[in-house]
């Protein structure tokens, strides 16, 4: 990106909020993007949106290791923060927060979050360390950088809303934005874990959204929420997936499942599937 | 108080907000009180100390329910409204924001808060709901008034510390200080539960921080923790306390327990013992 000027980087709290109250000072309002790094599209799709929304956008790039499982792909997770910078800095980002590990969990930490019912089924059931670690991580980060507006991207649908949630409940003073996914040509949804596919699976992947567009297009027109994700998961074993974890109708705004069988909110249906050892999710607007 | 202008209350967060952010724009910093409303001395001393520390003081005034247990005295809880807002005009507070219960616990809530080890034993053991209970309301009042300093009494020493750490674990951009105990002539320390007491109770009360200072100091000279505790209880059953939950010796920092039986770091020691129905706690540094 020639021509980009340097973007201005931070690894600790003090600095990060020296740098962020001079903006207040100014009067300026501060956007917030979160991130594990490894940033595709989809992230600086989040920056922009917070730029929109803000005078200066911090971006944090913090691979959280409170929210993976021992077996988990903590340890291979895509690092890559000299090109994040890059792109973060063409995106219109002000400053990256990348805190070490000690500096985010300091020795003797003992306090957790839990954000109950929005956190506990789909992903909540799959990896049961992960949202735990996304409250705690997300709580701290926010109250880091004390941002105006923080925008989180609707590809983790289920996170969204537990963030929503554990702004409301503990009535942390920012307004939570939720940005539509991005995809590629082939209406697969831009993921770091997309780094880890071979090209066949590539062309598996990109069968995911299709099958859930076709499934929830059948439930929004009548169809059965339990008997349409049946034969969704049995489409996705057919298209080549190894595993499916869930096909999944929920109430968009809290994760609660439809009693009646049938959609009568606004619903989403959400996915999670693994090719070889790579697990990916997707969701859409019933 | 003759003479006193009345004090502003704020019921709701958006009115809070609406006056601390106007104290930041003309560049004020504000110190927090959080009580449980029933004011005494002790309650006015933190407001004071507050008004050292910052230009605007608020108090709050929220008898919380997710702190008491069933079987507690949640109904009884001294409630006194105008006279608390008096007293604290009194003491230079300038905002008394008493919000309701549903302005505090909004339909849906789902999100806890634990702190984990500081909260484990003494009072969280004796009242298991307590500490998940004021780390709630804790972290809520302070997103919600956003202070510089917030004051907290050593009266509820395991208070403080559960407080600090949930503070410093979640990085909520706030000062915790602490104030000392405030105590009647006879030493028996304040507290809107005193109004329980009946002469004669009151008289066995004024005992309890001399068995605590007696204590303190044996252990402090080298005698055996436990052996000094267990004769605690006793001196305070002789002197017509009708059952002690405890008397301990922690850890000033992080209560923890001193394994080898002898302090070898700043310590406290705590006790909490009954008069009939009412409970009592008190503490001194070691």
């Amino acid at each position: 990106m020639p021509g980009t000027p340097d973007l201005p980087v931070v690894r600790t709290i003090a600095e990060l909020r020296q740098t962020v109250s001079g903006w207040k000072r100014q009067g300026f309002t501060v956007g917030f993007v979160p991130t594990m790094g490894a940033l595709h599209e989809g992230h600086l799709a989040l920056v922009r949106e917070a730029g929109e929304r803000a005078d200066r956008v911090v971006a944090s790039v913090f691979v959280n290791p409170a929210q993976f499982a021992a077996h988990e792909d903590l340890g291979t997770y895509p690092r890559q923060e000299a090109r994040d910078a890059e792109l973060l800095a063409g995106a219109g980002c002000d400053l990256m927060y990348a805190p070490e590990v000690a500096e985010m969990y300091r020795p003797g930490a003992t306090t957790t979050v839990s954000v109950g019912a929005p956190a506990e089924g789909l992903e909540g059931k799959c990896r049961p360390h992960m949202f735990g670690g996304v409250a705690l991580v997300v709580a701290k980060l926010l109250n880091q950088v004390q941002p105006d507006t923080a925008v989180f991207g609707e590809k983790d649908f289920q996170q969204l809303i537990v963030i929503r949630r554990l702004v409301r409940d503990l009535d942390i003073p920012v307004e939570i934005v939720g940005s539509p996914t991005i995809r590629d040509g082939h209406g697969l949804a831009l993921s770091s874990r997309n780094a880890y596919l071979s090209e066949a699976e590539l062309t598996v992947a990109r069968r995911l959204n299709g099958v859930l567009a076709e499934a929830g297009a059948r439930i929004a027109s009548g169809a059965a929420i339990e008997e349409v994700a049946a034969e969704a998961v049995e489409a996705l074993l057919g298209a080549g997936f190894s595993h499916v974890d869930y096909v999944a109708v929920r109430r968009a705004d809290d994760m609660g499942v439809f009693e009646g069988g049938a959609v009568d909110a606004p619903a989403r249906i959400l996915a999670a599937a693994w090719l070889g050892k790579t697990r990916l999710i997707d969701n859409l607007a019933i």
